[in-house]
């Protein structure tokens, strides 16, 4: 069964979209075939939408957050089935607030609070700067340092820390150099050895690093699954001869390791 | 007046936060004091939660996402005014689909479909390889190349522009070697000229800029409103010379700034 979904916003639409999927999520029978319709911020454009999608069969459906009441109201009278946000929410929160709503536009996903949105952009170039462990001269002035093999997810993993929750985060990628030393696994490398309180390890399967690794460099050393066992091996013991907390990536994605990581920053028992 | 206002999901939380968010900023006069609870997942944990806050004064509010009814059960039962968008939207959508849902946990910012999700973590790779115009060989695999001066947003951008979209963004930066040399303005940097069609130039009000500068480095000639107006200007003309598609970026977020560049890429005519 397929059905369309548009998601309809007066600003990014990142929320509803995000929102809308959630709960089609639930209906794993149905092929969506999703659209997303940002900065629809006027009766204009809202009634060129409604002209364009009203007569489609089956009815589409669309999940909307459009803060003015007029333009909700041009979609919700044009026969297709529509959920808004603000439309199903703001009268339940007015009466649990006990005052009325003052309805603006496009304040989610804007800058917002000028001094938390500057942190997280200061994050996100710590994190550019900090990447790979080419320059490790700043590792006192992050969060935390991720360590890991190459293509474990560091990477993206620190930039969305920095976007997402403003969280200065380095990382280290754990290399050959490391591995083939005398004393290998015997010692931390000497960079981090100053940091263990701030250290994270990211381990992953290593048919899953292989997949992974296949993508980017075909029939490689470097992506055979020997070389992938050989090197979580090694950066298994070291974890574990060192406490470092280790969380296993292999089925998550990196807003799933972002929040992971961030609630054991802010409950460091866990 | 203050209230507190707690996140509740069984997974990252980072949609019910958003558009909690969303909701809660019709209520200007209100000062929230907000709680993100992710990975509630089992009924022990919304226990320990309701054990929590049940008794707050004045009530706090609570937004979750919970996809199991049990769960949602036991924290509207609590007599918390709670809203929950599984328990708000699934009956309603049951109706429109013609079919009972099927709920799974943790679908939605899950590693969901692995080749779009491989998509993502490849464009952010690029990102991160092709920042700052270090590298300029790979623009021809680049999806859009931004151009602009220094700090005008261009890093975090292509990242959003990565993680949230799957879109391959490289950057260049204007700096004083292409204001001071002899032809300064009458021809595009040496690396952009093969990929015209490509590039997005942003732009900032100078005084902003400066703002952002000295954060970055206080009392610096770099920082200096004089070398910002000067550096704008350069850039307004050099745009305008070769017809660059450019963004005001003064007032926007990088989410913003990214949804604007995506939905030019889709509709070149806007």
């Amino acid at each position: 069964m397929k059905r369309k979904v548009y998601f309809v916003s007066d600003h990014t639409g990142l929320t509803v979209e995000a929102i809308g999927r959630a709960l089609l999520s639930q209906f794993p029978d149905f092929e969506f075939q999703t659209h997303l319709v940002p900065f629809v911020d006027d009766i204009a454009k809202v009634r060129e939408l409604v002209g364009r999608i009203a007569t489609e069969e089956p009815p589409p459906l669309v999940f909307s957050s459009l803060v003015d009441g007029e333009l909700r109201a041009v979609l919700s009278g044009s026969g297709v089935p529509s959920f808004d946000f603000f439309e199903t929410y703001t009268t339940p929160l007015e009466q649990a607030l006990g005052i009325h709503s003052a309805p603006r536009l496009g304040k989610h996903h804007g800058i917002g609070d000028p001094g938390s949105y500057q942190n997280r952009m200061h994050a996100v170039h710590f994190a550019v700067d900090n990447d790979d462990g080419a320059v490790t001269r700043h590792y006192g002035e992050s969060d935390l340092i991720l360590v890991g093999v190459s293509r474990s997810g560091k990477t993206p993993t620190c930039l969305y820390l920095g976007l997402q929750y403003g969280v200065r985060a380095a990382n280290y990628p754990l290399t050959d150099d490391d591995f083939e030393r005398d004393n290998a696994g015997e010692e931390l490398p000497q960079a981090l050895r100053p940091y263990r309180d701030k250290l994270f390890g990211l381990r992953i399967e290593p048919a899953q690093l292989q997949r992974i690794r296949s993508e980017r460099r075909p029939d490689s050393r470097y992506a055979s699954l020997e070389q992938c066992q050989r090197e979580i091996a090694f950066s298994d013991a070291l974890f574990r001869r060192f406490a470092v907390p280790v969380l296993d990536v292999t089925a998550m994605s990196i807003e799933e390791i972002a929040a992971r990581l961030v609630q054991r920053l802010r409950k460091p028992q866990m």
